[in-house]
């Protein structure tokens, strides 16, 4: 960006939900470690606010923010927390462990929540808007509140509760579209309506939230900003429930490609936008659609003759921005079979690794033996090996041996060999395929309840030798779990993807025993 | 939609080119067949004009076009056409076989459109305009006209070339924002500006066009109507090059949904959407991310206590809309090994197939095949069986067994027997993977060049005895094609996805081999 558009525009703060409405995702529930290794990126990237999680949810919740925290250099840590006093100190609690951490409380102000949701008059309502940030400010001076459902409240209803959080003490008030449901014209006027009514309001920031139920999210967070609010919440990937959050990628790039003509801008590198993008699909084992803006597969390429032709001849003729911008590079040939341990160490660096002396050998030692098997080895073969192994270190259940036999005259047989927590279990077992059969033979070795709901392959480099990663989501007692496992043999990565999807529902179902909050 | 809503409301035409400008998405390329399934579907559906491919690019898509055109029964067919003699009068021919025809001709008006790829002057694109559109009218009266990369070009000479379409008879006036980078206020101003003040503009339906690479296109078409459009240009899954265009389904469910705010209604019947989208997605081998609004897996679903208490409370709480509005049905349990031939045929019937009758009888026995194996049958199942079907139908080559061996411990080793255009072969190959040892043996079988570019697996249905489908895409000289098969053993079929691939490579080759036009 050039230091014009930056002299001569407005600053807006990102504010990143993808660890709390991210995942509220069904299928996305992220571990201590994910969000740990994303609070990272996020710091990094530049990201002015990280919403980290819940933490009167759970144990494992509160532990989660706590650790962010600990790893944030520039980021403000934020932690979500109902109208109620339990929650709001927890909350205290847990955001300490950064250097500015951030309270954000919230509550239905819409009559369909009121009553159905809250079964709470409009003076209740604001009585306990009042009492809550009151409180809140008692543990830091950053205190966001947010008017749950405000895009389906009175209007004159909504700018009381406004005015109650702000006299209260709220530095951030957040006008979320909850149910996704606005259009751009109607949330812009609500901004413009509160900032240019509401009582004390040129003290607050204001901040938009937005679901893409309509497929709007982007552009009514733009509108938001252009009817005066200066904080956009979104999400890496637009993760998030139903049909997701505002995406950050697109947010940050609509801003930056058109800062001439919008007169605003961000803070975020847009060069981190790809590695975050990789994280999050990874953590979750959601994909990325192809033709997903700024981060997609095909996001920068083009097919038609038509196009190809004009792009020869002038890049500008159809790219508003270029795919380096945003950090999509080529795919780029790295290592072989002559790389030394040295050359291994220097190039994970690079991709933003550091292990352990234990780790790097055991990594470099499934380096050499992918290079025996895979002709060319990528940056991304390199890093699904890798984060593999951070996957699969230290797992209650984990994979030795795996031969199956398949084709289209059955039957189909596994037999595989487990370490269950330190036992070795040998079994065998049928299916109506070899990935039924596989699994199988686990739930033989290892006896669990739990329902398969996606199991998914993915080759990560082109190729017919390429690894396969492997996602599987387990789900059993209203919990659900991902795992991923890279491999060249689809089988093998199979295998270890649903011991890792089981490994984690267990973690989960440990860190959720307590408190089934929410 | 009420009928006091469609009353006091203006109707907006769904113009949809997900067959032209959605099939120019690399890899995504269709067969004659696959136009003409996905024909059938939106002229059902309600779309007002279908944009079936650029009749003038090669035979295949000329024969496409027509083929689409004769199983039109209420939309316009339309042809796309560059402003030659030669693209008009080869698209007025393809349009013929429908009851209505259109065409669709366009040239870039921006300057750097004008200056690296037309090297025309504004008065020789100006006079190319006359021409093209003069031409077109001796054909039909139905002629739209687009200005490329409109959203980059010049206010007062935008004005100048749609006051020239317009003069030489063109009805529609399409505005599309080419490169994807205009913003809501932006784009509906443009409109405003063209339709206020370009002599004759009250005779021509303004028509929106836009690519979400800011995440924006959707909001941008809804501007456009807000500015007068009253036609938008759209495409299934918002398929399209690079980011895509904007998503029909949330187009048409923005509208409806918000239809008592923005006074606008579309004839699209919302139901056939998630048909639609599933359609597309199977024939390009393109999976839907979990989160796309309205047709994605999570669109409609809640993980967080929070929301599942509320909609357990009152539904309206977090839904604007129902899944079953859009055809998001519960996964239904509908047959099993006890069904017979007739309740079979009905269903399929039910499911929208009329198989001849030896079709229905090999689908019946691959079914009972499946019942065997499978605990469980769902619609989704049958569907993927008869599609896998139909595909494979008439191929040049064809798997008739498979067997793999597998595991840890290599070698990885894939014995295929294939039917290559009549004659049995029979080969062995060995792989870093299974996969990759069934492909090798397929290439030692019917020797090709092709590169991988895509290994996929989906779960067709819930649980470990799933049906898996698989999606593959192999490019050579420049083309790519996408094969899918299904079959409750993932490599099985992987085999006949490969296989599947590789036939529809073979024939977009010798399509495509005479003109590689535009």
């Amino acid at each position: 960006m050039s230091a014009d558009i930056r002299r001569n525009s407005a600053a807006v703060k990102i504010f990143d939900t993808t660890m709390r409405d991210g995942e509220q995702s069904p299928g996305a529930a992220m571990t201590l470690d994910d969000k740990v290794e994303l609070g990272r990126i996020l710091d990094q990237m530049g990201v002015d606010v990280i919403e980290a999680g819940f933490p009167a949810a759970s144990t494992g919740d509160f532990e989660a923010v706590r650790a962010v925290g600990a790893v944030l250099t520039r980021s403000v840590l934020c932690g979500l927390s109902r109208a109620s006093a339990k929650d709001i100190e927890r909350c205290a609690e847990a955001i300490r462990s950064a250097p500015r951490g951030r309270i954000h409380t919230f509550i239905s102000t819409s009559p369909i929540h009121r009553k159905h949701k809250l079964n709470m008059s409009e003076e209740q309502v604001l009585d306990a808007i009042t009492a809550s940030v009151t409180l809140a400010r008692n543990f830091t001076d950053d205190v966001e509140w947010s008017a749950e459902d405000a895009t389906r409240t009175e209007r004159d209803y909504l700018r009381r509760t406004v005015e109650a959080a702000i006299r209260a003490g709220a530095t951030t008030i957040n006008i979320p579209d909850t149910v996704g449901y606005s259009y751009p014209d109607e949330y812009r006027a609500i901004f413009e309506d509160l900032i240019a009514n509401v009582p004390g309001a040129d003290a607050a920031v204001f901040s938009a939230h937005c679901h893409n139920d309509l497929g709007l999210a982007v552009a009514n967070s733009i509108a938001a900003v252009q009817g005066g609010a200066r904080q956009i919440e979104c999400a890496v990937n637009g993760l998030g429930e139903r049909a997701g959050n505002a995406a950050l990628e697109e947010i940050v790039m609509a801003l930056r490609v058109r800062g001439e003509a919008l007169h605003y801008h961000t803070d975020i590198e847009p060069a981190h936008l790809m590695r975050a993008s990789q994280t999050v699909s990874r953590i979750t084992g959601f994909p990325v659609q192809y033709n997903k803006a700024i981060v997609g597969k095909n996001a920068f390429s083009h097919e038609s003759g038509i196009h190809q032709d004009g792009m020869l001849k002038h890049a500008q003729t159809y790219e508003i921005m270029r795919p380096e911008d945003v950090g999509q590079g080529a795919t780029s040939l790295v290592m072989g079979k002559l790389s030394g341990r040295h050359a291994f160490k220097k190039k994970l660096e690079e991709l933003g690794y550091a292990l352990s002396d234990n780790a790097l050998a055991d990594a470099f030692h499934r380096f050499k033996d992918l290079c025996d098997r895979k002709r060319h080895v990528f940056d991304e073969d390199i890093i699904a090996l890798v984060d593999d192994q951070i996957a699969h270190a230290d797992a209650a259940i984990q994979v030795s041996r795996l031969r199956v036999v398949a084709g289209t005259e059955g039957p189909q047989t596994a037999e595989i060999d487990l370490i269950v927590r330190g036992q070795p279990v040998w079994k065998t077992a049928r299916g109506t395929g070899p990935v039924d059969a596989i699994f199988n033979a686990i739930k033989e070795a290892a006896p669990h309840e739990a329902t398969l709901e996606l199991y998914q392959v993915q080759a990560v480099t082109e190729g017919t030798d390429a690894q396969a990663t492997v996602s599987v989501r387990l789900s059993a007692n209203g919990r659900s779990a991902s795992g991923r496992a890279a491999d060249a043999d689809t089988l093998v990565a199979s295998a270890r993807a649903y011991v890792a999807a089981l490994n984690r529902l267990m973690t989960l179902q440990e860190r959720m025993g307590g408190a089934n909050a929410a």
